[in-house]
């Protein structure tokens, strides 16, 4: 048996284990079957989605939809939707003419499992479906303002624009701010996206609520990255399930090659405080969010 | 002057010069500024986007609208949208993985002026902006209907589902209603798109307009891609502004390889014939859909 904690809830570990086991479900009820055709196409979609994760974006959206009371049948959907955006971005980048890996979840990549052409089209597959799902009657009449906030998170103003930057970045000397504003499109774009429709799935939040979770999103974003750069320079491959060190290999700016690692490490503290300050105010309503941003910070896997 | 016809309406030439105007002019509006950071992407969505076209989904969806009387305004968003869908799959279609084709427009593809990885990310982002544009608030309440039917004609039930059976097809000694299928998967279900969102910018239709349009559909969405065939193997690369024959180099079943030139080009006027057939009962209210398939029946350009 569990130790429940904080009025019944169930312990962090527990938490996510069950929000992970949700969305695999429900990932795997919404792509199509393998049976229908074009079923290459339907199994390699399957592959990329179904095969691990740590599914941090749906956590979020779940974490967040605490603060606004949401139902959790509409935070599955907008978490398989922020799920199916980041899985094809992650399906894209691996792609040779992208960052070249063969390697993710500890399994090959879609492009090296199936072929270019089919991953290609699994990237472009998930993005259609992702935004479909947007469409579902039961996330009532705030759907339209999730479809605008999602789609603007995704494009040339948000993940793939911060794709653009980070591939123009390779081998160049940039500066901390530059580094800041590619990640801030990269991933912190998806990363308010996922916060954000978990909150639109609720009881509207008034204008100081929001601006907190703005500021929040802001630090937990920048602090995703800041970890996850300390541990591509500090994990191994297995661990990681994705390769390590590649971004040396690739040259590319990081915070541990512009600062150094243990001035990356007091950053990621400073973020998570700053992180963990917007939600004081929130009191029990923001314990998930703030146990997520704990546990970045804490993880050495 | 111009000579008018069918109660000041413009000839057909004219219509479709004054909508690709205004289609490039709305596009231009609706893209990010060449400006605007990741400036180099925004360049190459522009590039892609503003290179010309026939823009024949934006004149079905306006030519769509008259049926329901929709307000241009709405027209103009939803044919940008499908427009830009449209844009995204040529440019991931002509990349080094799948048709790996040099020319379009008459121009350098996207991926051989700016890289392959800028065109992998300008599709991407182009999808996004797509659908961000359904978002949009004077597309009135019908707009999640409208996302989820694009959505739906995008993915893998759709046009990219459609491009991975062509990539499948490739060398392989497939049967005409094979074919079929492919074509209704990766051209057909954009067209029906193009068409049911031009609709349902204006008044709703009744069961029996819907089921004649969803005829009309079908026919026209084939049709255009019997005459493509044809095109592809008698006309020439200047006249197409792509690589001409390149179907017969790639050992693409088409409907030319299939049934031969003569039986294709009798196979065009039967859907023609029935696409026409469908539009009667809308009289007036039919009557660009009308000029459409004529137009596309006769061309030899």
């Amino acid at each position: 048996m569990s130790v429940c904690v904080e009025g019944g809830k169930p312990p962090f570990d527990e938490w996510t284990h069950s929000i992970r086991l949700r969305i695999e479900a429900a990932l795997a009820r919404l792509l199509p079957h393998e049976g229908t055709p074009p079923e290459r196409l339907h199994r390699a979609m399957r592959y990329a989605c179904l095969g691990g994760g740590k599914r941090i974006r749906p956590l979020l959206a779940f974490a967040a939809g605490e603060v606004s009371g949401a139902a959790p049948d509409r935070l599955e959907i907008v978490s398989c939707a922020v799920e199916m955006i980041h899985i094809y971005s992650l399906v894209h980048d691996d792609l040779p003419c992208m960052d070249d890996d063969a390697l993710r979840h500890g399994r090959p990549a879609c492009h090296i499992e199936f072929g270019e052409a089919s991953a290609l089209l699994v990237g472009d597959a998930l993005q259609s479906l992702a935004f479909e799902l947007l469409s579902h009657e039961c996330l009532g009449p705030r759907r339209s303002e999730m479809l605008g906030l999602l789609a603007r998170a995704s494009g040339s103003l948000g993940m793939a624009g911060g794709q653009a930057i980070d591939l123009a970045a390779v081998g160049q000397d940039i500066r901390l701010e530059e580094l800041e504003r590619m990640h801030a499109f990269k991933t912190g774009a998806l990363i308010r996206a996922a916060v954000l429709l978990g909150v639109f799935c609720g009881a509207p939040l008034d204008s100081e609520e929001t601006a907190l979770l703005e500021r929040f999103v802001k630090s937990a974003g920048l602090l995703f990255q800041v970890v996850d750069d300390i541990l591509d320079c500090t994990a191994s491959t297995a661990l990681l399930g994705k390769t390590a060190g590649k971004d040396a290999v690739a040259n590319k700016p990081t915070y541990v090659s512009l600062i150094g690692l243990s001035e990356a490490r007091a950053f990621a503290e400073s973020l998570h405080s700053l992180a963990a300050g917007a939600l004081a105010p929130f009191g029990g309503r923001g314990g998930r969010l703030r146990e997520i941003v704990d546990f970045i910070v804490k993880r050495e896997f």
